[in-house]
């Protein structure tokens, strides 16, 4: 069960009104690497969490933040909207540039949501699910979560460098360390895990029921070899078991695909 | 530019048919962490690398690979599809439990594609591009791509569980094996990138321009501090510039929001 | 069944051509509250309805004169495309704050329809029937017509006040009109049901098998008490059957969780 | 900002697994309608909103309200997949009863999420942000959330028949008591507003601007004159400034369109 | 403008119920292909027509009458669910392989429509406006039509199949003839436009603009060539302008991609 | 299985960069009907293939080389994004048109993709697989193929005539030439298959079992009969087996829908 404060996380306040900033910034809101995202993901993986009790409590911390983010950048996005002038007719007739500046702005701010922050990206696009995942596998889990974290940050920081609003940096700068702290969360939480199991997902496939000659292969499928110079490519591999190996012509091993004619009831191509 | 050869990179071939099995497998071809997934980001991301010569090479290798996964399981489908009654009407009237097995098919591998593969997940949902990232950072994007790996082969080792078909489990190892290496690979390749660069993504943005009293707090929102048992809430960080340290009763930071009232010509709430 | 005219309901004619107002225009044709919602809401409630005759003659009226909207905002678009010019380089070589203003567009009203009305909203996301609801209770479905064309003249008005030209000004004013009538038509229908049920969807079923000590009580989960001060705090509940009450603090009535272990063919996190 | 406790609202226990319900109950998790749906739609309508402070307040507690109905149903939802058999080919060999009943689970309950709930309607549909609304008019938006608790509480009691196990029932009922109560709050703070403002929303349009001639008048555009005999048909109308009039033969009032040829280089259809 | 008569357009009454069939059903009403697709997308290209007038008046006039269909098939849906038992405990305690059949419905059948049709295809997915194309040039537009009512041909053929309900195959049989005239319908007026034009689409543009020496060259990009012995390798092309040639191993004739270094704010990989 | 050569399979290199075109590109990468379109189409199609063994090739080499356009556009789109300034704050301060005409570009081209191409079209809605059908008929599936490069030829010629960037229509010019090929080989190959069978999909239907009363009537359903003048309305149907007629008042055959009340548990409106 939740608790609500009125206050926010961290200040969003920014210093003058921007609305086509303000659509850029939504792609951090309701974007696929947005505070929606883990947001719900982190909720939905502690909810189904059938692990150790403390990563329960870890997973619904984060998740419980999230919601408090997702509070800051609606709030910084309706304060960004202030200024959105709706009677274009009367500013644009005297000045076209004004208008042509308004082109940038996400029309559904004003049509739709009535100067609010809305559930969507910088390209207008609606927040999805399928953005999110909770697998029942902590480890294949925390790695999206450092994923969505570094996607996430990557993201903030350009925003970061598109703006020069001293509000809006400021709430950036928060938001900026806090995905450095999640990503190194996220990164101690596997540290655990990969220790306690093997560092391939799921670990817990019995090794004789894989197809050991092609494990540890990288196979050269694009002409020129430049992708031998990688660690990838020769050496042990990461899960301590095996040994890298580069194919640099790797052949088919498989079948021509011969499929059998339709029955009638189907209507395919007349033969 | 790409060339076909006719032969599969690895058997596809049942040993009987089973169109209850086809629409479950269809989550490793078309859906979140299937192999339309990872061939289409891994094409995007070499297409659109400003990297190093020897990572572009090593991305589309791989994504060319894919592409052969995509068309291996499409195979798959349809072998298994061939013994799909679309003249339910004279079986059912025999026997209802046929009718009732066939209830678990996706009625459009009979309607929609006349037994053939579809670009769909298990559900029936289609696939779609918000599945994939390509950021322009490696960094980030290997980390999106050991998840996607990880999460594919979790899913491919349940679809191992839930059949006995001899044929289907081959192919299956097969495609195991391979998502072994991929996660070794792309590990390789983070750890690469990690010596080279700092672990937080992007490593390129400023310190001093980020909140440093919050990038190595973890923030215990829900009640209860199981989550202090982990390495993430104390000790040093993985990126090794900070010490962890655990705020049992965090508090807010910011503002109480107080939006003005919206122009006249918005038309929102009458005060 | 149904017949066509060739003459719109209303005149869809703009004084002169404005391709960027074409793309905020497309909100009340294709959006989540456009027209081509009610359309299909009223349609399938209409093809969909067990109630009265009365009722279902009466959703057919009004779900066959939306069709009609629909033309008339199409025919609106299209004329307010005429001017959009495709040859860009040659304008835009002579006056950037043309091509500034062109920026405003939607580019697939040139690439995608050809200067035509596309069935999508004012961001350009294609329209898609989980935006309509037909429930096969007429007492809930009438509150979902109310919304729709509540949130729907909301638009249409804030796109009244953003331009100037009368034609476009006469054809809005019609459909403002339109739906003040809609809104009083359900309120009516809402009205009608109301006093022959409940106020509560759906009226019947029985009261003694729902949890009657929350029934009517108002639960304080934010922190501060200003929700005290409505009529929904305290006093007779609307429905005549309660008296509402204000809990400050509510507290969890449920169990802590505690999922059991997954079995080992899951595959999830190793204990 | 936001703090989580780790009781639950209210019990969320069923007596025994039935992967089949589990994917039925995805429905009021993930649906169009379900709690997702409140949860976000009020947690935005209070974030962005810039009306008096008591809507705020009251907004936002019954949006954190919703967070833990989430909780309680997805972890119902887990609960009930606790029996999901994955290794089908050993049941299913003996009982083809067993598979073809598995036939109706969702098959992303095993694969996907390895037995936990997913963000999903029942038919495995993902959520999606255009299923809620946060207008900046709070009139339109508190009809809007009327709706979503009365199709919400509709499709709550349609799942309650359709199960005989007691826990499940006993969390239902305590859901069903609670849209009760949000449909009688809803109720209570419309009649609020419209007390304040008009019942038709927009209540701020200058009335001149509207075309009166069809402000109030039933136009009859199916054949038949059943639609008459509704309180829409005559009399006066709801928001007591007109008299509804009953139009048997409405005629068309537009033009006939006539789009002129494109240019050149649109290369529409030669002429 | 549109009016409506309240006669079906032709029967739409099966002999007996059959929830499990109405799921199937749905494809055709609101699938890609299905009947919703094929009204808007005849209304869409007539609305925005600048073509003949014969042209627009026979698009509205099929655009009209696909209107019937969708009410049609929705009519039959809503019989074919007359039966389905939402009491499931009851009926399955007594009979598991009721139950069983009974899991091969869509379960928003029961709990979102309340035994209505929905707007969605046989998996249940929604329909969407990217399955329609209205493209300002008839000859493309025309092809849309005739692939869109060969393929929803196809899919109502696969589903008499699928049924031996004579009321079900009686409803078919008139769409099934429906669809042959509308082929026919669509070839008439694509040869009508090619011998007006080239048949080419767009037949306006010149011919020096296009790379000639690879427009009429079949090239061999898979390893074989099997294709070789079809029509399009060898002998005059179809629009009569030019000559087939086989390419049986065509060669890059483009640069390797060399892209420049991001500029830092982008905060791309670090070299 | 797939090989990859670094060369693009022809030119790719504006000569000066572009952001705002660079959006428009988009369309024809992940569009509709962009390459991605027909490359997903065409490799499906290919391996689900039951036809003859030319045809599979034949569909194949064309797959294959979409890949390759798919790499083109990609190309073209991350070198058009060279220039595009991230400190806005900057180079708008000194000029309001830049920021201006940079309102046009898809913000997500900075914030996500880190100025690479992204997986959608020029509205930034992602690609999906609905766009693509493989429906295990070849003659219907060519007819979707020669619509495809019907729509795709048409959209690149206005991306041609809204640039003057010889670098871009140098590579637009080679698309356009491969199109006009490949509605050339489409049309070659559906001309084959017309002729072994009847031109109406499926071909396979026996005619007695349709309704033929109806199978070559053009019904007028909207007034005026405009549409009498076309090749549709009289004369010999394009099968070879029927005669159009005109049917100017058409009626309507079917029955007046009555639907059942629904039974208590589905909780409909209460009568
Ligand atoms: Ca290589
Ligand atoms: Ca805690
Ligand atoms: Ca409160
Ligand atoms: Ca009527
Ligand atoms: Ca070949
Ligand atoms: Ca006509």
């Amino acid at each position: 069960m939740f608790y609500h404060v009125k206050e926010l996380q961290y200040n969003a306040k920014p210093e003058r009104p921007d609305p086509v900033y303000a659509k850029k910034l939504q792609e951090i809101l309701g974007g696929q690497f947005g505070e929606m995202t883990v947001m719900m993901q982190y909720l939905f993986q502690g909810f189904n969490c059938r692990g150790e009790k403390k990563y329960r409590d870890m997973i619904l911390d984060i998740g419980t933040e999230e919601i408090a983010h997702v509070e800051m950048i609606a709030t910084m996005i309706a304060h960004l909207l202030d200024g959105a002038p709706a009677k274009e007719q009367e500013e644009a007739a005297k000045d076209p540039v004004v208008e042509a500046v308004l082109g940038g702005m996400n029309p559904q701010h004003m049509i739709v949501s009535g100067l609010g922050a809305t559930p969507t990206d910088s390209a207008g696009y609606p927040w999805n699910s399928r953005y999110m995942i909770s697998s029942g596998n902590l480890l294949a889990d925390f790695r999206a979560n450092l994923n969505a974290e570094s996607q996430g940050r990557l993201q903030v920081v350009r925003l970061y460098e598109s703006t020069s609003d001293p509000g809006v940096r400021d709430m950036l700068s928060f938001l900026i360390a806090r995905d450095k702290m999640h990503q190194n969360q996220w990164m101690a939480a596997i540290e655990e895990l990969e220790q306690q199991q093997s560092a391939v997902v799921p670990s817990t496939f019995p090794k004789n029921l894989e197809k050991q000659e092609v494990a540890y292969s990288f196979m050269n499928f694009s002409k020129g070899t430049e992708s031998e110079k990688g660690s990838w490519a020769h050496g042990p591999a990461m899960d301590g078991q095996g040994e890298f190996e580069y194919i640099e012509n790797p052949e088919a091993m498989g079948q021509i695909p011969d499929l059998t004619q339709p029955p009638n009831y189907v209507h395919g191509t007349p033969t």
